[in-house]
């Protein structure tokens, strides 16, 4: 478990952006965080220690910022990395998803085959707001027979309600707001 | 060092999409290595081990399949993790580059601040080709009074000359085709 002051530490390098993406949108920067080697490291080993002892053999990373922990933390958890991708970013066959975000109406994809049947899923990415980006990715791990044990973020946005719509599925947040 | 077998291992984990993203070009698709941690394991120690003894400060990571690669080493390394972004996806102040790829014309961000003066910066993408996005970013490093001591891929594509763009700059890649 972070201490109190460690979680303190990690959270002081999250940078509010008014008015982004759009306005009225308070965004959360990470990219200060990322910046700070300590800070980033409170939040893989705050992540990786949460599924110590629980196998995991895929993390699944949302494009884009999903990516930068989801490689990170599939290393450290010795699991396959698996990029769920914005459509025709990938070269080979893919399942496809739609979903609503925050902002917009979206879609994801994710190679066919990515995912062996019953293996054990972390879908990770950076921020959870509405959830459905993350709920999009665990479907198309659904869809090729994996299992999604949890879903793990660095930042949870709760007055958006996101964990509502993960629920009853694990979900693990670094920092909450 | 890498074993001839060891890399032989690595290598194998990288697949050919031919006509992706457009007729006639033979994509390297690196998802099968992500999806093999030990093939993975192997790309980021081979790697890192070429850094051992000569301090990163800052590890820039190219949008998107950078950031899997890029956000791992820069956590092996101890070393600040930043993001050169497509167009409009970083939300504070950004200096911008325009630059030509194997395909198109291509513009990359990185926000301002992200390079302290005098840094020693690597810059890692997956593969090296024509070596304009990694120009790219390296020019974004500069302006900020970075000094880019490295380029690290995992692939490098050589026929498509990208080496003699980055020279006389240090250029590690893990395979070569």
């Amino acid at each position: 478990m972070l201490s109190a002051d460690t979680l303190a530490y990690a959270k002081s390098k999250i940078r509010d952006i008014p008015d982004f993406p759009s306005p009225g949108i308070l965004f959360k920067d990470i990219t200060p965080l990322l910046a700070d080697p300590r800070a980033f490291h409170i939040v893989l080993d705050s992540i990786a220690e949460r599924f110590i002892g629980s196998h995991v053999d895929a993390v699944v990373g949302v494009e884009a910022r999903g990516f930068i922990f989801g490689g990170a933390l599939a290393a450290r958890l010795n699991a396959s990395f698996v990029p769920a991708r914005k459509p025709g970013k990938l070269p080979a066959k893919s399942d496809r998803v739609s979903y609503k975000t925050e902002y917009s109406v979206a879609e994801l994809e994710m190679h066919v085959g990515s995912i062996p049947q019953g293996a054990r899923v972390l879908v990770v990415d950076d921020v959870l707001a509405t959830g459905g980006t993350a709920k999009a990715a665990a479907e198309l791990v659904t869809t090729q027979g994996g299992n999604v044990v949890a879903f793990a973020f660095v930042i949870e946005l709760g007055f958006l309600g996101g964990r509502r719509v993960l629920e009853p599925s694990r979900i693990e947040s670094v920092m909450a707001y």
